[in-house]
């Protein structure tokens, strides 16, 4: 069996032919053009899938399609998704069905990159987990008893803007002291330039004093693989804090898989460990038994492979 | 249809014959008597039950019973239940079959309050709810789909234990910042007292100098209710936290009822308006639609309803 799996996203459409079991097929990456307009956005996807469809000669049974918002619980509406320019409420399956002739269902991206990994990566091993994305922005899914977990209408999940510090910094939201203000690239990238204001001495300093704003989350791990004593400290004070936002994950919860995907995660080691132990720290003991932290390998593809493998499910 | 429903906690046994639909027929309060050992207290749990089948002529379908700690998936076993003197893994069922005759299943009180209320209190109205208990300690338990959610492992809704302030005030658990840390009663109290002693001209004070361990939430509650700006701004402050700690509970699992039972929450609306108000402001907005905060007017029959439920539904 055969589908469609589309991440939308602001800056490129990512369009797969995924096969049930043995994965991908073929991928497509086309910039989304969203300024343009969402009809020309819903165009140019009709147009991947096409592309895609007669490159392979093959019949897929339909399209699944994550994309960042609040997306309805019967799946085919999206509402006010950020980043795509003009979007209202707008029946993605609708529009996509007009195109293509294929049957179309949406999801949330973090819903279905924890859905990917539930089906083709580090998730597969587990019946419930915790898919923590950390990009841009953070978010993730919730995996329970191997389905997505969607709260009353669609929304769970919004772990990015879980407090673990109410007097801390804003970040996106109006949600003081969320774990994003900690995590998301630009505050991480932030909270690192002014420490490393503070070490003029330090070969970071040497190389981004003239313009902060080129620091990336992954320059720091790279200096820290070097033995950049701060950059370690800069990652480990970060992954503690990512360890106060698990302990309330599972504390709430009761799910004890942590998966970790996305850009921040590439820096590894020196942010999982000291999640992990604070998060270890703090947990109630019975909480400790078989928890663990997993960082998923699959990185952006999670989001697509779970677009096809909802489709194989809801069609 | 006829149940037992039995609330064991550390203190006092409670026993009660509940009617499916009409509720409670009779019930029974008496010493746990816990320092006399677990044989001691399931001879008198099970004394209690034969009393009530006695004095009512009545055939219940078996016993449904609440208590603190760790219970087992299969609902038979609890691990360590606090207050429960020399109790570690006790099968609770198999004792009470034994004595009785009768099928017994056991759940966590929190869990069993929540399912009370939503069988026969402010939750029967709701499909899916967050119930927070304020007593002694935090706690609570989650209904999702009617049913109680109980993660994997039978640990869900660990709510008093969810970190607001990762370098906040230690509570019962190794949990720092917990909102246990704020709302818990004996934390509630002392940071009452904290505040209080700031001010020699308050009535508060002139009442408690003499002993501040005297001060009960109660005491502040009626003090608001008098006018008091400072006992006010105390609750509003502990609402505010309460607040903080909703909107983790509410961005993960899109559950937007919130239930609030026990002793505290008798400080009523001095500490539901702040609590509801900083939600609001702290809440993305799309989980503002049907967000609500209500107040379970059971009390603590909501858990011995709980349990009698329990038993209706798994026997």
């Amino acid at each position: 069996m055969i589908s469609v799996g589309i991440d939308l996203g602001g800056t490129n459409i990512k369009a797969a032919l995924v096969h049930k079991t043995d994965g991908f097929i073929d991928t497509i990456s086309l910039p989304t053009h969203a300024e343009m307009g969402k009809d020309h956005v819903f165009d140019r996807i009709a147009m991947a899938i096409d592309e895609l469809i007669e490159n392979n000669d093959v019949k897929p049974i339909g399209i699944g399609m994550g994309l960042p918002g609040m997306v309805s619980l019967d799946r085919q509406t999206v509402k006010n998704p950020p980043n795509l320019t003009g979007w209202k409420v707008e029946n993605v399956s609708k529009e996509l069905k007009k195109r293509t002739g294929l049957d179309c269902v949406i999801e949330n991206d973090g819903n279905l990159a924890a859905l990917g990994s539930a089906r083709f990566g580090a998730g597969t091993g587990f019946d419930s987990f915790i898919m923590i994305t950390l990009g841009t922005g953070v978010g993730g899914g919730i995996i329970f008893k191997k389905k997505i977990y969607r709260g009353t209408t669609g929304m769970a999940a919004e772990l990015g803007h879980v407090i673990i510090d109410y007097h801390g910094p804003l970040s996106n939201s109006n949600t003081r002291g969320g774990i994003e203000a900690y995590l998301g690239q630009r505050f991480l990238s932030r909270y690192a330039a002014d420490r490393i204001r503070q070490h003029p001495d330090n070969t970071l300093f040497k190389t981004f004093s003239k313009d902060f704003d080129l620091l990336e989350p992954v320059d720091l791990y790279h200096a820290a693989k070097d033995g950049n004593e701060l950059a370690i400290d800069i990652l480990k004070k970060t992954g503690e804090k990512l360890g106060y936002a698990i302990v309330n994950y599972v504390h709430i919860l009761d799910i004890k898989k942590i998966i970790v995907s996305g850009g921040v995660a590439k820096a590894g080691k020196f942010i999982f460990e000291p999640a992990k132990e604070t998060a270890s720290q703090l947990l109630m003991p019975p909480f400790l038994e078989g928890f663990d932290i997993i960082y998923e390998t699959l990185g952006n593809k999670a989001a697509l492979l779970g677009a096809a493998s909802l489709a194989f499910e809801e069609l």
